[in-house]
């Protein structure tokens, strides 16, 4: 159809990377890049993106991850983190950091910080969870649609123990819940995977115009 | 830093869309496929997108969503719907469509698709809820990314009320609930908002290198 649909048909969820092939530097920067520029509800960004490199780290992730190997033999591996709650302080920041970034005074958005203030604080725990959850995975989608277009393999991954991923990283203390995991890196030759033809729905069923 | 980037940087939540211009028919087929294209936890695809048209649905879209404009004025209006269930024959459908499109024997798959039962089954109806929604979120995270790498205008709106939609658009009895909304077209040039300075955390802040 066109190469962006072709770089999306190309790329398939790893499932054997090649352990001697590491992401270029300038290429992690810029899918990093990319997750910070992901836009979010009222651009709170309420999430973290965390790039585990420390191969102990990953070996003990990989133990609360059913032992998959993309966890360890990937180049990268970034845990996307969820805050887990929404604080008033964390909408006082995003006003100041608005109001630093456009030059106004954050006075004039008093008005606005109270609305979302109002908005989330009537959320309970579990729907704010759930909210910065989806903010999350609007995330992953850039994240997994950018890499396809550079042709770096993506393993998106929800197998994993997010309590066990929240343990071994410290991630409670720091208000953050481990949301969704993806590996990145270069596809190892021998990942049959890979040669699988794509498995979606059709047109027709999953696609309706009213 | 590289198109990609300022790709990125170049789009914003378009809050005043040109109502003269229309998406060129080839864009449309092409974000439509990015939707389509999207990954899903089990490669479920339990969500659907539905295309609003219609004027006269769209003026009672927009009557559920606190009058904002984008609703009608944009080219285009996609309604991206959970499931709101996730059932043994959606498991069972998908299987058919892997056994069909691979070309191998469906009974091959049975122990995988029973796999996929048990784990969707433990959920409680308000878990698969917030599962499938997540599911929709990385798909309008690929649609925002590609729409940005086409130049075409993208408004993600969670502002709307999403039972009026389900009522308007008689979405239960079709086991769907509207998760989210994005209007596509073209900015208007009086829409002041395209200037401002996008704001999002600095680097330092949003990611960790551990």
């Amino acid at each position: 159809m066109n190469t962006l649909i072709d770089n999306l048909n190309w790329r398939y969820a790893t499932k054997k990377f090649d352990t001697t092939k590491r992401l270029k530097e300038d290429d992690l920067t810029t899918l990093l890049e990319v997750l910070r520029l992901a836009p979010s509800a009222y651009g709170l960004q309420p999430f973290k993106v965390l790039v585990i490199d420390n191969p102990s780290i990953r070996e003990q992730l990989k133990s609360k991850s059913y032992g998959q190997p993309q966890i360890t033999d990937a180049s990268h591996l970034i845990v996307l983190c969820s805050y887990l709650d929404v604080k008033d302080s964390h909408i006082d920041e995003h006003i100041l950091n608005t109001a630093t970034t456009r030059g106004i005074d954050a006075n004039l958005l008093v008005g606005y910080g109270d609305f979302m203030k109002r908005t989330i604080n009537n959320f309970d725990s579990e729907q704010k969870l759930v909210w910065n959850g989806k903010q999350v995975y609007l995330a992953l989608g850039q994240l997994i649609h950018a890499a396809a277009q550079m042709h770096v393999d993506a393993a998106p991954m929800e197998g994993f123990d997010p309590l066990g991923y929240d343990e071994v990283l410290n991630l409670k203390a720091q208000n953050l819940h481990a949301t969704v995991v993806c590996a990145l890196g270069y596809r190892s030759e021998d990942d049959a995977t890979q040669h699988f033809k794509k498995v979606r729905k059709a047109k027709s069923t999953i696609i309706e115009i009213i």
